[in-house]
């Protein structure tokens, strides 16, 4: 394994091609070679090895771009960290197969696994990245080098900044800048599923909820009106409600509606004069963002409120044609997605896409971030089916 | 009228007399010659125009040691920068007359009036220490000058650091220190009660209440447990109490129960695993502060709670002789005092204590202080009459 805490390396590469730019420094940096044909979970761990916290990615897009370059039968497009490698086969389907490069920030809780480099017992992989999500972008790597003739044309996207604003997003950039090359019946995002189609994911809103009053001494305190005694009922409808479970083509998506944060006052002997209740809800996808501010607008009637934040959720897309027959080739039954995440991108593009990778989710961003070797190959083993 | 924010003096003093060492610099400081037989209005103009906000009393402090050691008829003792000047005239009862020296610090809006040095348009006088409490210390000064010979014997007190931390105060450090030269039969605090004799104080306490809860992805809110909307019966209950108004030795002291400070949450996209409500009971002088515990303990059943805080209130202490005769001789319906002050020392040591002085209470600490010139005459007035 690659170790990338090895100090940077000059001069030409151990690869004997020439070094390419290493940044604004002018330094020519080692490009890491990735074996793509090795077993899925070595070349999970050769990726892990190259640290690529979020805007850290060129590294590993230099090694991403290096491999597919190599390949002959994909059309490689670079922008900035992000990657396309596209085969043209002239197929009836075409389907996206996507993953982002980048991961959270390493563990500083020292004995922590999830860190750079991996360590591997030679079943589980523990490691930054192991299921967020550098099995995932392994099991794409390995697709794009052995599926010479895919039965449907492929788009494998590899992509930075996932992990941070949206704002920053390179699967944004990339449908900003070069949508042309993005077209497809249907897409596969690679995150953690433990191997089950997980389909759509839910939208996610937030308000701040204000309640004001008048400040006085608390030794007059009825010359004042208390801004945190007026958010009581707001906290209290918020623990009455009970979230719905809403069936979307097929898939039960639960909802969620929570403060996430409260302040309020200024001084241990001041009637508070204002009180901010920050308020999420995770929607299911059969809403649009507005329709969910409609119905926390009702929720919370009489209550000044503003929106934050929003995006909107995906649903399933499981009635597409390429949908069921991938569904059919895993072989287990879909379930839902909670969590946010790129598949929503691709639905507003008009691409139905789901969930689907190795690894446990409720793992990514911990300090104990780790996967099963066999989970990655399984995942494997079922594109690859679907695929030949 | 001095202008404090004149340069330091160097060398003697314009009084004559050889100045002190200004502190810890060594710098000889002026000492301000105080003229205590001038008009009390001119007077208090005189004490304001000497910056003295709390730390910074010694200039004041110096100013009346030297006025009132040139009396004669008052022994002086000094104890840092606070000051107790006593007759020992041999009558019946003794009373004390008190005010602090300090104030809090000057506005710092552009265009506020309560600044240093006063202005004064012959009414009213506007600047920081008007109502808060120079007027109240320039009638204890003026007094000390005039009363030769009162039918009681009089302690007064000059006290630093009234205005922050309780464990500041001068006055604390008197009772600790020189106990012997406090005794009295009775006390008059000279804070702002726009000359209404006001008794005794409410008491005050703070608790800090807190639910828990168990932090989890807001995506996958049924894994945790909100600890935000854990605090709404909390809120509900503070929001719907009745404060109680009890009467007591004849005089109606108003209570009140608020949450004054709330924080709950980390992130907008985390469960929050912890909420604090900060909350201030003010108790009236019938309870200690542990049965104003008890009494918001019952009210917050099964909330963990604890106490961060407690000032005991004062009775008004109306039915002492000393106190009957004093209302009798201010002329009107003496009222109680809501917000803490020292009465509640006094009255510690056993010493039944009024406040009464010039100036409103609403005033006090505001940017726009003030003081009207008669009311502080008035004030002096009364005390003369009662004392001679």
């Amino acid at each position: 394994m690659t170790n990338s805490n090895a100090p940077t390396t000059f001069g030409t590469t151990a690869a004997g091609g020439p070094g390419i730019d290493g940044g604004a420094t002018g330094v020519v940096q080692a490009i890491h070679t990735l074996d793509l044909h090795a077993d899925v979970a070595a070349l999970t761990a050769e990726l892990m090895d190259i640290e690529s916290v979020s805007g850290n990615e060129r590294a590993l897009a230099d090694a991403v771009e290096e491999a597919l370059s190599k390949l002959g039968h994909l059309q490689v497009t670079r922008n900035g960290d992000s990657l396309v490698a596209r085969t043209s086969l002239g197929r009836a389907e075409r389907v996206i197969l996507a993953g982002h490069l980048d991961t959270v920030p390493l563990p500083t809780t020292p004995g922590s696994r999830g860190t750079v480099p991996s360590t591997w017992d030679g079943e589980v992989l523990y490691g930054r990245g192991a299921t967020d999500m550098k099995g995932g972008v392994a099991v794409q790597l390995a697709l794009a080098a052995t599926l010479r003739e895919p039965t449907k044309d492929v788009t494998f996207i590899f992509y930075d900044h996932e992990e941070v604003a949206a704002a920053k997003s390179g699967l944004g950039r990339l449908v900003r800048e070069n949508r042309e090359l993005l077209d497809a019946d249907f897409g596969i995002l690679l995150e953690p599923t433990n191997g089950t189609v997980e389909g759509g994911c839910n939208g996610t809103i937030r308000f701040e909820a204000t309640t004001s009053g008048v400040a006085a001494h608390s030794a007059r305190a009825w010359m004042g009106e208390n801004a945190i005694h007026a958010a009581a009922p707001i906290l209290a409808r918020l623990a009455e409600y009970q979230p719905a479970t809403i069936t979307v083509d097929g898939l039960d998506y639960r909802e969620s509606l929570n403060a996430v944060k409260i302040h309020g006052g200024t001084a241990g002997n001041v009637i508070p004069d204002q009180c901010v209740v920050e308020i999420n809800y995770r929607f299911a996808p059969d809403k649009t963002p507005d329709q969910a501010e409609a119905h926390v607008r009702e929720l919370l009637n009489g209550f000044e409120m503003v929106r934050t934040d929003a995006a909107a959720g995906a649903r399933p897309g499981l009635n597409a044609p390429a949908a069921a027959s991938f569904v059919a080739a895993v072989g287990r039954a879909p379930l839902p997605k909670y969590g946010w995440t790129d598949v929503a991108r691709l639905s507003e593009m008009g691409i139905p896409a789901v969930n689907f990778g190795p690894g446990d989710a409720l793992l990514a961003h911990s300090d104990n971030e780790h996967v099963h070797s066999d989970d990655i190959r399984e995942c494997l083993a079922a594109l690859t089916r679907w695929l030949s």
